[in-house]
């Protein structure tokens, strides 16, 4: 029994779940490390910062994913560092002995070198920075109603989405349909409506990764719905003020990061080579060069692909990396080869606000609100397996029909005070 | 429009929102106040402590609630002082003038004068408090599971509250089922049944207000389900260590204190007389002696009833009030006469574990899962008008099916870190 094999898997996203359901069952000793006790449905997380979802919605305890399964155990902890020569993950005085590696840490917000952005520009990775953000988009709205200074106000009805990508495109659509719609009756001196969005995007086009078609109908639908496209117009100065796009800087209380990501602290550990983001150059199987136990999976990998392109960084492809990687496994411990890792690209999918999406499946292309629906379907066929899908579909429904949103919650310590004397509330009457 | 009367309501609980629905769509001008900008369902604010449901479950957006009434409006701020002379309310600089006043404050924890028990155990009346006695509920098997120290261990899984009304009563029971059903399968270094809960009451019996044979039935089933019941034991010492309950010290990291609450700042701001507890002795309108157009209700009320009783601090009571003096009002503007308060109980109800419940409605008593089932209808039914009920229905169908908690998430900082070196997980082969 004690000579069982072990593997670690580091990172309890899409990857390393995936590399550990893979191994649940089979004859070998699996730890799971995670800083958090949750696994994230990451893709759905800026609902949760616009307020349309509860995190728990969105989150499952890894624990109970592993509940049937004795050989897999849960270790809850932050990674410090790996001891590759002695095959040791250290874990502050933690120490865990493997024979095989999984690093599947994922990527963090990048700043791309303005660190100081990071405490005015929140990105949007966690649900620590997702419920952060909706408390701060909520409070600027209710500051903007107590206070008597019409700077103040402009400044904190105005949201700024930095990054054209599926991220910024989802969250400046959420936000204009809090500002536009959720919100609208809500307030009495202030009219929600008036909020500005502004979406930027440094390079010529939204969505980059999509044909160029869908980019600009995601474009002409975001200002259909109220958001302001600024592309070709880089952010070049945030501060709690506001944001320079372009020629311009615009006040703003509300600047959120959606534009880039970085793998840390891997190539420190690993001490290999490294793309500029900092994703481990893999092996074909995935392994790192020199260790064929030790693999990197997921937005922490940097995988060849097509066209000289690297495997995108995305749920589907971590998962099936995960997948690959606990047969590698397999195969190694029983001596049988593998061949090398295949990526099979699905498409692209993206949301613009209540009603739209957009969706390249390797050329076939969908738009409006079939896309959302079907990107709707698509979201909940991979939430089944993790937990209550009719739950969020309910919510959804909810949400969909009656335009109320539940999960507007502000909780903890407000930050700020505005100070003004409070005249009476205007009557529509 | 601008000689509209202005109510001022302070306070979004039961009895402030009470008031201020009987004053929505009148013609007089409604300011309600709140240092949050949810109101919240405090009968279910254990069950968020426990993980069985998600803060955006039993808290709604108090705008959302006067969307459709533009004679109310919401002030999101704290109020630091009351101006009777001058009639007007203090919210750090902000100045609210009103014709009538309602203070609907509630009450917070009271620890009897052991104030430096506050931060080792902790109250349970917001939403904030109770995701943090979450947090620290399931750390606390995180860090046992991680921990190499007996001692340490049995302190970690040593969970004590304090105070058998409702409250206790039902941590006690939801704790129980945490640790003996939910989590049973999930560490492979600890078993989470070895937990002991103990639940400490300083009086004669459990559920004082209730028929003795109830409080009896109460005590054998949370027995029947792991909870070790003292009563006659009153807490004298509480530290980071532990709790001692009589005369034993036991070890604890986990102390959650619901023994007591008491009415914060009203006797300051209105120099009336107040009783121990520091709720306002108002009048028979439930208005502050010598100011006929300032009313206190709900928990900040001592409200005389029958008996030498006061009315309790229940919401069915607050909501009463609120009602009561918001018709109060308008009468008094149309100088209409009106009959004093009068309360009418309804009865009390407290739920023992997922099953079982008590309850007692005017000398008609219930006890079990019948009781349980009543008492999941009674509250589905008061939820009916906030908002989706359907969604805490399945929500709740959801759990007690499948005993998943989903909410059961530890998100931000963890402030512990255990150190040890990790053994090979345990087989169950």
């Amino acid at each position: 029994m004690l000579d069982r094999k072990r593997v670690v898997i580091v990172g309890a996203g899409f990857g390393g779940m995936s590399a550990a359901k893979k191994l649940a069952g089979k004859d070998v000793d699996v730890i799971l490390i995670d800083k958090r006790n949750h696994h994230l449905f990451q893709p759905l997380l800026y609902q949760v910062a616009t307020a349309d979802l509860s995190p728990a919605e969105i989150a499952w305890p890894i624990r109970s994913m592993f509940s049937k399964s004795p050989n897999v155990s849960v270790f809850m902890g932050e990674v410090t560092g790996i001891d590759l020569p002695n095959q040791r993950v250290l874990s502050g005085k933690h120490v865990l002995e493997y024979d095989y590696l999984v690093l599947a840490t994922g990527a963090v917000t990048s700043y791309f070198g303005n660190d100081d952005w990071a405490s005015v520009a929140p990105g949007l990775k966690n649900i620590t920075e997702a419920t952060n953000i909706r408390k701060s988009l909520l409070m600027a709205f209710e500051r903007a109603e107590n206070s008597q200074d019409e700077d103040q106000k402009r400044r904190l009805l105005n949201f700024i989405v930095v990054g054209g990508g599926p991220t910024g495109v989802e969250m400046a659509g959420a936000i204009a349909e809090l500002a536009k719609k959720t919100l609208s009756d809500d307030f009495r001196r202030i009219d929600p409506r008036d909020a500005r969005i502004i979406l930027a995007e440094g390079g010529p086009r939204l969505l980059a990764a999509f044909p160029e078609d869908l980019s600009d109908y995601t474009q002409k639908s975001l200002e259909s719905i109220g958001v302001e496209v600024r592309v070709g117009q880089a952010v070049t100065e945030i501060s709690a003020q506001g944001a320079k796009i372009g020629d311009e800087f615009i006040p703003s209380a509300n600047v959120i990061w959606g534009a880039g990501v970085q793998v840390p602290d891997l190539q420190d550990w690993t001490q290999k080579p490294a793309d500029r983001g900092g994703r481990i150059k893999v092996e074909g199987d995935l392994s790192v060069p020199g260790h064929s136990h030790v693999f990197v999976i997921g937005d922490a990998a940097h995988v060849t692909w097509r066209d000289g392109l690297t495997v995108p960084g995305i749920a589907p492809a971590a998962k099936q990396q995960g997948k690959y990687v606990g047969q590698r496994i397999l195969d190694l411990m029983n001596g049988r080869q593998t061949s090398p890792f295949k990526y099979s690209h699905a498409g692209n999918l993206a949301t613009i606000g209540r009603h739209r999406a957009v969706m390249d499946l390797n050329g076939i292309k969908l738009r409006g609100w079939l896309a959302w629906w079907f990107w709707g379907l698509a979201h909940i066929y991979f939430l089944i397996g993790l937990r209550a899908p009719a739950l969020v579909m309910v919510q959804w429904m909810w949400s969909y029909l009656f335009r109320k949103k539940g999960a507007r919650l502000i909780t903890g310590q407000d930050r700020e005070n505005a100070t003004a004397v409070v005249p009476p509330p205007q009557q529509d009457t």
